[in-house]
């Protein structure tokens, strides 16, 4: 991790330092991503089979996942597993349930009520990246919420294994999420067979999940289509805000669970504390050495930053300047800083408040905004799986009280038939 | 409009009735628009004054609005008009206010508590088309909520008259809407402006507002470059529900406020009443004839549609298939309708509810999903102008409770030091 030391350098100021963030050009795949998704437009499911098999190196005979193999690939999961899973997911739908949002209806004048209705989208796909030890537990953080939003079909597409078969953490956690349509596919097959619909797989509405590159550049190119997605993506990143108070090996254990991810993430510690640097660095090197993807760990800390600022203000300045995906306060009365965050995805506030617990367990959503997105998107939670429909009933009272300003509006943007949309009802008493 | 007939035609089920929309190829203008866009992310100010004088046919001495021309401007004009502005901008207040999020926190577990916190995107730009009638409303649409929702930069970016002023109706709207950052700068040139910032307009985080296919274009293209917009464009839509107990007179005016806005604006008509349709053409004819903006409605009734459905439960059906961005339910207890539509933008209910009350004065916000994109996105709402930060607290007790779960899921996940950031915090007792 490279040092940025505004305490000592004092050239530099707090407010104007833009942290680098590893740059990806996506774009650069568009043409051979788009071929793909127009082959999976025209020929459907042969198309699906054919990149499977090319790409996942398996041959199917059945895309869709039957009950049958539901069951026995729940009966061969862990006690343990299940048992996470369950307390996992009783939380996310403990968080996700209080979202829920009452009908309120304001009426703004006498005989105009106005009121919101949230309603879930019909039509929902999920996508779950593959590999030996798949995310599942992204299958709770988009399948929870969906349910509880009441989305009537919510299809699920993942890879499947060279043997053809998902993991038993992936079938179980999305029975748990009450998920019934799951499909073998993945990469752009799977986000093209959701977006357009195949004879297997049905056209869903808006497209959530993590995937690669290529993933990711299909779902900028069916948004360009009309297809909702759930956010623009970019590569994982923790930021950790630490006092003198904060433990190092603690501080340590929570860069390297972001520098895990992949080669790509990038992980940033703001500190006033010049003391703590050298302290979370031994710890650093010692825990590297205890983790199996310590590569890819190894080469995400060299994207990585410590930035030693002059003081708690400045360090506020920083965070809110970098807008992280996780923001870490590892102070001494973590709410005294949170409160004046502003651009951060999720804030986990304390000594204790590991990334990783909210990844998993806490109950908030993981799915979150990267690469500054946090600026201007929240990440997902109940409202990313509903819309909330606007609604208004005026009587007969409510439009005489009403008429002179909107005819009076109406005239001024020179729209005359909306004039008299009122005024004829209002004449025709 | 043209007939589709359901109810005597019975090969045609409702289910499978797609009414066809207006279809605009952006993509066409995307060479054009990028070319802009790149000159004024190099050229700044230069650019912007460059594309002003050749667009709008004025020379600025100044992009920025001055106090002396907002007052001035102001004072011009009538009463009227101020009064229309005020009454309506406290309706649109007071549906968005009532649409903050009071803080909930959730203990999951013991120790462990999860909330949201909705904090405004600090940047945001508002763009409003011009012309000699400009839609001044939309500045109170976006600018209640933004200022509701406590953004702390707004931008209003909208092209000069060929004298180079403002229309004064929307100085006076931004002064409601307090807004203090006005640029006369219109098209692609604006949105380009506000997505990098030139020497004179600040970069923004968001953009929204209306506009033509250039405009649509370029916030296409600069969301791709990861700046956030309101939603996708399209032509503007009502659909009207009807009964025999409406008024074919009022139908036919709200068909026309929405005909009059573009050539390319659709407007549909399901009912299960034959004897009401003759009547609404007879309407329509008559009020046509009425109006200033005729040409323009008329090209858009030729897009339009009357669809003669068997009874209320396909008219349904049809609505929702449309996905209507105004659905006005023109029929006795129209609420009984309104429960079962799950697409639509806004809607309006009963005999009363004119979709232009809705579009300027009754509180609800006027930007709206069109093209079918009320399937999975709301209008915009204070929600457009915040984002809800997850916060999360752990305490040493929750950890502990939380430990296990946390630890399995991440080894099943196969991440090490996701498992190890517990870890190590729970031993360190």
């Amino acid at each position: 991790m490279k040092i940025i030391d505004l305490k000592n350098n004092t050239t530099v100021k707090a407010k104007d330092l833009a942290i680098e963030r590893p740059t990806i050009d996506f774009a650069l795949l568009n043409n051979q991503v788009a071929a793909i998704l127009a082959e999976i437009k025209t020929d459907r499911d042969k198309a699906i089979t054919k990149y499977t098999t090319q790409f996942d190196g398996v041959v199917l005979k059945e895309i869709s996942v039957t009950q049958e193999e539901i069951t026995t690939g729940i009966a061969s999961l862990s006690i343990e597993i299940k048992q996470a899973i369950d307390i996992a997911a009783r939380n996310i739908h403990l968080f996700h349930e209080a979202q829920k949002e009452p009908i309120k209806q304001i009426e703004t004048m006498p005989g105009i009520v106005c009121w919101r209705k949230s309603v879930g989208i019909e039509k929902v796909g999920l996508y779950i990246p593959g590999g030996s030890a798949p995310l599942f537990s992204t299958i709770l953080m988009l399948g929870i919420p969906a349910s509880i939003a009441g989305c009537k079909e919510v299809v699920l597409c993942t890879p499947p294994n060279k043997d053809g078969s998902l993991h038993p953490a992936v079938l179980y956690a999305a029975s748990v999420a009450g998920i019934e349509k799951i499909f073998k596919v993945g990469g752009v097959q799977a986000i093209g067979a959701m977006a357009y619909g195949t004879e297997t797989i049905p056209k869903v509405y808006k497209i959530f999940g993590p995937g690669n590159q290529y993933v990711t550049t299909a779902k900028q190119l069916v948004l360009q289509e009309g297809v909702a997605i759930d956010m623009p993506a970019g590569p994982s990143e923790v930021c950790i805000i630490a006092d003198n108070t904060a433990n190092p090996s603690f501080i340590a254990s929570d860069l390297l669970s972001q520098a895990e991810h992949g080669a790509d993430s990038q992980v940033v510690l703001i500190t006033w504390d010049e003391a703590i640097i050298p302290l979370v660095r031994i710890e650093l090197d010692r825990q590297l050495n205890l983790i199996s993807r310590k590569d890819i760990a190894s080469k995400a800390l060299q994207n990585s930053t410590i930035v030693l600022v002059d003081c708690k203000e400045d360090a506020i300045i920083v965070a809110n300047n970098y807008a992280a995906e996780h923001l870490i306060i590892n102070c001494l009365q973590p709410e005294l800083i949170a409160e004046n965050i502003v651009n951060a995805g999720s804030i986990f506030l304390g000594n204790y408040a590991a990334e990783s617990i909210g990844d998993y367990a806490s109950g908030t959503n993981h799915t979150l905004p990267t690469n500054g997105f946090a600026k201007a998107y929240s990440g997902v939670s109940l409202d990313s799986f509903v819309k909330k429909i606007t609604h208004q009933y005026v009587s007969k009272e409510g439009i005489k009280g009403i008429a002179k300003t909107v005819i009076t509006m109406a005239n001024a943007e020179g729209l005359d038939a909306h004039a008299n949309a009122v005024s004829i009802r209002v004449s025709n008493d």
